[in-house]
């Protein structure tokens, strides 16, 4: 199956100044298209940082989507960042600088004329009809920060990284972690191919243990289930 | 000023079935004692993966938050995975054998007591008169995942953890940010210690940019201000 990192970039997450929304709806979507995600990181508007982090993402995942840093003022710095992890140079792409000045008119100054300027090597997605496209450097998705419009832009091209969904199963017992530690040990050892998680809930009123599990695998999540399930009530 | 990285432990943020309220706090928590955050994480329940994170955040943050991972189960591979990043081994300490064993009774189990073991090293803090101390193995602080426990943990140690608060001012234009690029440019420019960021409002009828300005530097703050303010409205 496809794997995933999600790498938000923006100081005003991290200060607090913007509740991040992006994170949520790409892990809701992703889930349900069926891609795993295995990062999510959110790192500041530094040059070094963000090339790092894409460097590393991309190597490591199938896909890697980025959100924000894409705009015409000086703290936008994602599409140099992403440039310099490939050890690439950026360049002011034609078609991109046609359809700002046309939008634009008098207005498009050189500050505008940067968001033309992409990653040499990069694609342009023009899935969904849509009046931008979408800028894609090898495996790196570059999405725009506001959350209405990074919606609007993922839908467009959701339809590219759909796999086949996990499916989920949920038990809730009111034995307590440790007693049910060792089941779920086995259970985890004999299905290799089924995620079992355990997930206190000392807030309900009797506590209880959420377990959950997962997998692509029906016949063995099943059997899991069964297995688990059995050993909760016995 | 402090800086620190938050790294969140588990696979139910990645796929989704919870939704991650601990960054969330701690962002908010650390911007109001004054502690620079540099980095959010969210990585499996996989113990290389949560070695190497808690490594590299360890060397390159003053402080590091990790929550998740520290329960009774086998999902639980934080205590294991910390003490590999500092390539020291696990213990069972005899202060924490011994709460759990009082709490318990019959019920402490083997399982039970993998919650005492930490990586040798570790120190316990016992700010605030908790039943149970906070695990710090160096400058990292391992939190659990259950919200309401890392909250009401987190405020016991927070003291430790206060600076100097970053002061924000905001100001909002209904210029577009291409008008505004050069001015902001060239604020940032004249004020290193000032923080600018920009911040389109597209839903906003009529749409508007939000401009904060940021710093510990008083007086460069209100310059700055003065300035970007006089440049917008001029």
């Amino acid at each position: 199956m496809a794997t995933a990192a999600i790498v938000i970039i923006g100081n005003e997450i991290l200060s607090g100044k913007f509740v991040d929304e992006n994170s949520g709806f790409l892990i809701r979507r992703l889930r349900e298209l069926g891609c795993d995600l295995g990062r999510v990181v959110v790192i500041p508007d530094v040059p070094n940082v963000i090339a790092a982090e894409v460097a590393a993402c991309s190597a490591q995942f199938d896909h890697v989507f980025t959100t924000g840093g894409v705009g015409p003022t000086h703290d936008d710095l994602t599409m140099p960042a992403i440039a310099q992890a490939f050890g690439v140079s950026l360049y002011r792409h034609p078609t991109l600088e046609g359809i700002l000045r046309r939008r634009m008119g008098a207005a498009c100054n050189d500050a505008a004329l940067r968001m033309a300027e992409i990653p040499d090597g990069a694609e342009l997605w023009w899935d969904g009809e849509v009046r931008y496209p979408l800028i894609v450097m090898k495996n790196v998705a570059i999405f725009p920060g506001v959350p209405a419009l990074l919606r609007l832009k993922f839908e467009a091209v959701a339809h590219r990284y759909a796999g086949t969904p996990v499916r989920t199963e949920r038990l809730w017992t009111e034995r307590t972690e440790p007693e049910i530690a060792d089941l779920l040990t086995e259970a985890a050892g004999q299905w290799p191919t089924v995620a079992i998680g355990s997930y206190p809930r000392f807030e309900l009123d009797p506590p209880k243990v959420l377990i959950t599990l997962e997998g692509r695998d029906e016949d063995a999540l099943e059997a899991c289930v069964e297995f688990v399930s059995a050993g909760i009530s016995g």
